[in-house]
């Protein structure tokens, strides 16, 4: 940490601070007006240790599963999780491809005749179709360097086969109160149209008609209803959408979450608040406040129901290194 | 070619129900004296209905969840999903690869200087690591086609981009009563021997040890100690294993579990009770019963614990026409 | 050879020879009126010996690479390969992915500080871009099983892991003449448009003109065109093609070249002759003649320089079991 | 390039040149007095002119075709490549999987009863097996930075989805004068040992020994007997090998050679000369003098052969932005 320092003395010396000299701000979609990293002051040490690596998953406590427990009264599972395929909609240059190796991978063997099949996956797993955001997924560029949560530089922790830190496997299962934030309902819309910020007052307004509460620890499930058009209309799903901007992301955080989710492939607003600041709320909740992200969940059947609080359950595969989880995360009522 | 020719001749013959004159045998290792499939008679129409892809899946139901709630007291979370890392043990010629393009994968862009990292994997992933077999994975060559669980043909539903029935996406979440049965412990050894055939007599003696009591649609989870071996002894590991034999498995379905796991890369015993016929317990318990396989499970934490009984909650990927899924299943107390 | 005649015979016999009593027919586009197999009499034994894998490959002698380094004079080189790149049009559902493993994949290392760079591939890499068709991509259905070149059987042959016959890795390298067929050329047309059937009088012409000849083993290039549309308009490029038909691949087959090319992604017209007989010039080619196949092929150079007899140089990667290989194949001159 | 000039400036100034302090030398072991860069003065721009990226392949003109097809008398092609296969020996952490999608990939479509095979191929393509080194695989950290051939930076052209200079779609077809240097022959051993650093003198005396002479722009293969082991004994092959030291790569370069290979997986002596310093001939090659370099070929036929000059052919795959190829390079006289 001491050389950070010298390295911040140094460059504000010697390369002219210009790199911080944007106009920043708070979480309400002004640019801070201080000046440390280009995403304000710096983040760390984080509350939970200058070691730690879980972040906010450090809330999944045995307190925290005792409680979601007691929302279960009627045994009924809600898969959250959208079907992995080759045609699903994906971020830029990402794939996903699955074969079957031979048809059936393993040929008649013994006298029981056993055959086999495997599927071959290709693809960035961790961030296609419903995939759960760790915590070396997101970054800020400040100097030469890439930051992370807890103040983690990529130049240290980053390897071609994998992160030595912050890796998904580190992570651990979430067993927690879920709540749903149902948007659309609340606008009585199908889905909330691109580029709609989600406010403080929005989210409070659905929490209140939920009548449902938020406390530390809990996963918050934000239904915009743009899930509507995954796979029935690729192009519109990923060319922007609906979600929450930096005073909402501000507002869960203060509320101490682990984890936010929604039926968008973001979470936030695209386009966003701020035309030169691209994806702010992955930055306030990943690298700020070690907060977790699910993204492209299908909401339809919880909202459909009226499910406003319910068991969350997701335990993200340990993938050694990864920067996230593919998953299908459950509600259970 | 001779059993080709005699091969046609029967089919061309008998086509309706009868391509099935092998000698045979029953559950307990020695071959079924019936005939009318290489693993005994046909298997189908499914007691799940003729159309049924989910097998013991169905056994998952509200009630259960109920039971299973009834199992958390102390809200502790057990994580049973190993590592997946390039060098862990893998089958044959399955391989596992994960990268990160590029460090960053996405460059500094905006004034918020935001970078993110993907994680790019290849592999056979319903099949490395820690491991859920689907209905898909196992079949019997029967004539000239390969049949599985409910007598659906892989030349009906095999493609080369994925199973068009039976996929790992239609099963949907476990989260029921789990069950441990110590064999380990019980033996007072830390693992048990390779080819060691668990008996019937084997499991209720454990089950006795533990005071536990095994439901229809439960998960049993068998604790070798064999799991020691893994990232410690990949050799070893894979050269042989400790399991059950056709009369436990038998044992279980009787029982009608939903799921049996191990600590092991296939459940049952390797070298087993027959040289002339391979992994004959797959086929029992997949392809006759419809009940799952977890493998390559991590279950040292219970074993020591001694937790017997515990809520057992696992959701396999939605890989759309997979034969499998990886995961990361939980016990919770 | 003998197991073959009695499965004609047993399937003939007990299956009722339906699978044969297609309308058949010869090169000229009507089909075949013999019927011992979908595409016609039986083609195997290969005119190079009943154990041959290499088809008209074995025309690649010393003589050739001699009549080939006649052709040289300039030394001028044409590269005929196109780029790889991921938004290449593909056929059906195959991928090209390309990513660099961290940025440098080798962090600096010594007191050189050497740093490295790898790429990751994942694709169908024999079949995607320009590429070379194998004696193992392309086969028939004849009652249960398929029929490749020589009569070998996919059942036989065929693995999960690779093909343990007609693998490209067999096949060596080609140095041989080579011809330009201008047809876009001839016609006086940019492109020849999509199901253009390019008749063997069409070929003879553009022969005439180019005063050119064709000799056994050579390797003919048809330049049509429609090449022109890669990756300017992708989705053009792969909804049809001109090509030549069943007549006019017989005219290249009795001239017994090794080699066939164009600048388009089936060297065949798509649509065909006949719409209920997909693809039929590449079983006429490949698996009844072991001829091979170059598929999008940039000629333009070629084309523009009128360069209509060179030293053709190709040297299919020895992928282990592969359908076909990339390549980058050459035109001297 | 101003650019980098005041970067240096700057970093000289502030961050004390410290990073240039190293002992280091010239080419014949001892490290180079001079201080600009880990491996010495500055190399850039490069002879060919700043915009290079091509390198040495820039002597591959119509007079070297010219040339090398003068020693074509005889028409008989070597294969120089070796078999991609999954069980290969591999450089660190690369894989190379190979798989048939389905048997076969596409079922019988038409009357016709059409099928076809792909094959899925995933690895470190154009680093593993025979592979080409292009100029995007070797560079040398200089302060922040990763500076390549023509002192082209990583920050500048790297991204995670291939390199936007120095790809090796940009290096053409090699056609010229091969020169086989088989020091194998010369010791009268099957294999030099382990870490036998080739000298220029040893290098010379084979040129005499071939009678043969090297002229700029030709191919220089280097057979060290190395190879026999692949396949063979893979741990042997992969743990150290014998090749050319600075010495003999400075003898190269200075005779202006556009590509040397050898039937070793790096060329140069493993361990080398100075274990402070892996790989420098890698870098004197590749990164000051834009050679390029093919690894782990056959060379054991031409050696056997006693053929000393050939016509040499290769052309490296277009994988848009990749930092090598695979190959199959000939050898023809």
């Amino acid at each position: 940490m001491r050389r950070t320092t010298s390295l911040f003395v140094l460059m504000t010396l010697f390369t002219g601070a210009n790199l911080w000299l944007f106009a920043q701000g708070g979480p309400k979609g002004q640019p801070p007006t201080d000046a440390e990293t280009p995403i304000g002051p710096r983040w760390w040490p984080s509350e939970f240790g200058p070691d730690d690596q879980r972040g906010a998953a450090n809330r999944q406590t045995p307190a925290k599963v005792l409680e979601a427990k007691d929302l279960i009264t009627e045994g009924k599972v809600y898969q959250l999780g959208r079907l992995y395929e080759s045609e699903m909609p994906n971020f830029g240059k990402r794939h996903f491809s699955l074969t079957i190796p031979g048809l059936p991978t393993g040929k008649p063997q013994g006298k029981n005749q056993l055959v086999y099949n495997d599927e071959l996956v290709s693809g960035e797993i961790g961030q296609v179709g419903t995939q759960f955001d760790g915590l070396g997924h997101i970054g800020v560029r400040v100097g030469t360097d890439d930051v992370f949560y807890n103040g983690f530089k990529l130049s240290e922790f980053g390897t071609s086969y994998g992160l030595e830190k912050l890796g998904v496997e580190k992570v651990g299962p979430f067993f927690a109160r879920g709540v749903l934030l149902d948007m659309a309902g609340l606008k009585g819309e199908r889905a909330l149209p691109k580029g709609y910020v989600i406010t403080p007052e929005d989210l409070q307004k659905a929490l209140d008609a939920a009548k449902a509460e938020i406390r530390a620890g809990d996963v918050v499930l934000i239904h915009t209803g743009h899930g509507f058009w995954w796979m029935k209309d690729n192009k519109k799903y990923n060319d922007g959408e609906p979600g929450i901007g930096l005073a909402a992301a501000k507002w869960l955080t203060d509320k101490k979450i682990s984890l936010v989710g929604s039926d968008t492939w973001a979470t936030e607003a695209v386009p966003g608040e701020d035309p030169d600041r691209p994806f702010p709320v992955h930055q306030w909740l990943i690298v700020r406040h070690g907060v977790f992200n699910l993204e492209n969940l299908d909401l339809s059947e919880l909202a459909k129901d009226r499910v406003y609080q319910f068991a969350f359950v997701f335990s993200p595969l340990r993938l050694k290194g990864a920067t996230g989880s593919p998953g299908n995360p459950i509600a259970v009522r």
